[in-house]
């Protein structure tokens, strides 16, 4: 079930059956020369919206915007600081618990956000631990491919040049949803040195044309569509878990 | 062309034919016992996506989350405070302005957010305005509904029963674009009184099924098909005027 | 009657007469060649000021520095950011809120802070939707041209050459409560071009001297005490209206 | 000079004569049983008023509210929070350093500003610290009671009863001003006990009718204007060696 | 007892016998040619240390970085910014006061803080006051060498050259510590005028050595050791005293 | 080399040989029935401060209070929201880099601070992204127990009990330090279950003693005596290799 596309009356019932809701998080950046500047935000987005199909599940809209910034040395690409972004999980989580739900799942597909996604949970719980009260509602992050078995396919799939930005894993997936948008490029074969993340420029004077150790002309369609069926029956069974999870306090 | 699916190579040689960007943004709130949940982002985003197709227009990811705290008494609305709705206006179009874009078009899907998206726009001039120098780029907001000949299209569709929120108009445009998500309800005939918004409790008292003076049952998907072939032109016609205004300073 | 001429008992005692309270709030900024900086917060102050006389109303301190930041071109304006004004009408807010006011009218003399107001009043509301709590209080803007009769009077009063910035009606206003401070200058017939709202750099560009399609030349004190009376009168008659409305949670 | 009863170009000419400009600033918050809400911003606007009917010098308008949290127990009181005092302090300093001033002189009627005015300097300055730069401009607080002679001519007037808040010398001040707003009231003649400032309710429990230590029914209008005439002749001298002093970097 | 060399049951156990935490505060700035950077952290954890030799006293850990902007233009210099300093102090006190700590007794170094400290009490109070309510515990600062007969021990060790920074009396307190930290150097005789606190570089200008009006070289270990041992006892009855005042709300 | 017990002379001449400084930063937090208070910040306070003994580096002051909100079930824990933390070490590194050092590595004891530290990183590389500048300097951040060969030393040393929290490895350093304050419990054998971390109170739910799968009392301060060796000989390998690091812009 997709909550922008479901009326009000209609979440009123559901959260009579759950008090969970799935949120699709992630970036929008630069993924190399081939990949799409929304791979981020798409690849969650897709997952999700597979899984609603096969299991009484909300998924609410998708957070597209992240925490970039080591990537905006590349144009098209947006990011939030991290306060700005702590601020808008925070009224995200807000307005979900004021509806009722108790479990909120953010499902990412950027590594860079994990960081501040967890500040953003610590700032919340924070609330609630100086005024010595439970906080109502748990929280949980999930990336995409730490679903269980995903990480595994993909090294089956992209045994060498799967790389750590732009990889063919994540590509894959958006071919396999947004197969007009395929898109090739002559890129040098040299892989780009690996390195500390920093700001925007420092970024681009390592990795010149955005890759990180990848070699995205791997990614299909085909094993798109495999990670995405995999991942999405991954999630269903993680969501209902955390769902049982009962309230210690 | 679609920013999230297009590569950075591809937006860094848009650049150097335009420096305009075009932002959907809007809101995700109640919209009545049939309007769909996402209804405010998914309007501007419909034509701004159908616009892109007949002009060299570059459009961005779409803004899906905006002010919207009076609907927060009715399940899955989801609102940031506008302070927080501020920072991050504040970090897309810093983003935006860091690659060299030099007209951030904001086109808005949600009443509620204007006066917010105002305060941001000044939030950011004011920065310019305390050190005495140029800004660099320009910001201009517009409501899909007050494009050129929209208004009056609405009205010409639905003489009696418009209302203000979850309008005829903004429904059967998402009709038009998610037909399989079509929503029937029997609501009741009285058309909810208008007041004041204030606090979520007290919208749902005044309000008690989300509209506010409209008969959404008149949406169809052939008028919001009409909508958006004419939004869209207006948007291309109105885009273009902007990128061509020069700057003073 | 006054609140910075009252004493605190005589507060204690006005509120159980009554839970409302009126503020002035204004700006302090350029109004072209002849008008006084102080404009936009004198206004509202001297028509409250003159209402208290003929009504048991109460009127708070004049919140007289707002949103300006475009006429920072201008030697003299002083203005808040956006996100410091939301702080600043929260805390004034919370303070009347403390003592039982339940009805807060800001009484504004200038258009550049509607939208910072309006996003201020949402950020106060936002705190109770997001806890499902009715607010307590109700918020309620009002710019003292808009009051019944006056933008007739107005219009009547100078069928030409009012303009948007810098207006004869508000600069006779000035003139009748500030007589000895009336100037007068040799300014260019030409009237500014209207244009977009800018960064300060940017306006003045746009409007050398500052007005905007006004020639404030046609005011006089006369007219002025005109519109102080009718507005007056207007405000009394809308405040009882505000003070009887009922809360509905 | 009234800077709010200027035009902008007699702004523009007073730069050219000077670069200082002086803010009266002070709270709004009970002042004891007879003591008017406003006295904190009345004094020191009173006094700069009228030094400037003597000299060349330029009066900002009044920044009315200030940091009186602690009176919040007392009708009519109101009071920014410290981070919003610092913050509307830091905008209106960056707006008059936009025009070219370089002292700014805040002179001060309310004691409890103290502490956040000086956190407010300080916020600014480490900006420039921070970034190795000089700070162009110079902040200065002076309470109206601590000008050269002006605690001395107090004790003078009232040897007993002068205690810390209400005191008769700021209230024959207001008396000076507003002779028709005098107020009489039967208090008690126990002088408050004297106490730790903490919050609203605690202060209230210490201080019943506000008062601290001291017997405003000793206030007369002549004494008002005493201290008023000497003040303002203080505050010429001060302000004009702030002038005089020159920037080291 | 020190908190930080204390298990969670010990302080547990510890509240059951007072509710009473002292919180040594300073700053890491330069203290002239001679002083050490730590100085003003040092100092109040050197007595509070000595102090809870003697007495069932609880001081928590050191909170060694405060506000010091103007020292910036010396090496090794490191301060926080009075909006940060604030949010910090905030978070300290919520957490003690979540464990049940009612009185929370910051012990200070550094007379660049005092300001910001109390306008941190302030933001704290303010909450309980915007909310009627009682607070719940109450917050005090004091300057270690304000405690009874510290003042005078000092002027009657060090008549002349005790100045204002870098003091004989801070860095004897350290000497008496970390006599193997003790440093000399060949200072110019000439005492550094003394001038208003602005921005770094205003201040290196002024006081080139980073003294202020002090002969540091005037410092002994010896004399450091009365001024702690003084101090220290002065620490224990005052704390008593805090201890022991009730609440009266 | 100790910043705090140096003058600043002492740092200016360092930064001609080095620009690098190791900040140490840990948190106060609970750790289990026998474990100090102080622990996470004691840590890597004891091995840098070795460290300096063996090399030309420079150690500065220690950030005691880091992110524990988790803890805070437990009474002695102190701990910063995110936000404050992100404002404070944003406050540390402006003013290290004001004095020119362009490495600041922060040396970690708590696994609770690394998200936030991280985020806080990313908030000070962002102002310089979007403005498409280098930034300067580059930031580290390394936790003890990561330094080359650490882990695998107390894997060696614990091979059943080490847990995740009041470790064996990080108590038996502090026991080396602190031998006066080794603490004995009879705490109950059975280990905590580990489970997500989320508010205060459901953490203590969950770890009653506060520990997470370890048994502390394998803990010798021997033990810690080679775990400091190793790391402070790690630390200084590390360091330099940090500052040999050229910038690529």
């Amino acid at each position: 079930m997709l909550l922008a596309q479901s009326t009000w009356p209609e979440i009123e019932a559901f959260l009579t059956r759950s008090k969970t809701v799935i949120i699709p998080i992630g970036s929008n950046e630069q993924h190399g020369p081939t990949g799409l500047l929304g791979t981020d935000w798409m690849c969650p987005e897709i997952i999700a919206h597979e899984a609603q199909k096969d299991a009484d599940i909300l998924v609410g809209p998708t957070f597209n915007i992240g925490m970039a910034q080591h990537h905006l040395g590349f144009p098209g690409t947006i990011s939030l600081r991290p306060s700005t972004f702590i601020a808008a999980i925070g009224d995200w989580t807000r307005s979900l618990a004021a509806h009722g739900f108790e479990k909120i799942y953010f499902f990412n597909g950027h590594g860079g956000n994990v960081a501040t996604i967890e500040a953003a949970f610590s700032e919340l719980y924070a609330e609630a631990s100086f005024a010595r009260q439970p906080r109502g509602y748990a929280l949980k992050l999930r990336n995409w491919w730490d679903l269980s078995g995903i990480n595994r396919l993909a090294q089956t799939q992209f045994p060498v040049g799967h790389g750590s930005h732009a990889t063919p894993s994540e590509i894959a997936v958006t071919q396999w949803a947004y197969p007009h948008a395929i898109k090739t490029a002559d890129y040098s074969p040299t892989i780009a040195p690996s390195g500390p993340i920093r700001e925007g420029l420092d970024f681009r004077a390592r990795h010149p044309d955005g890759r990180m150790g990848s070699d995205p002309a791997l990614a299909t369609p085909e094993k798109g569509g495999e990670l995405v069926r995999a991942a999405a029956a991954a999630l269903i069974t993680e969501v209902a878990s955390f769902s049982a999870e009962p309230f210690l306090v």
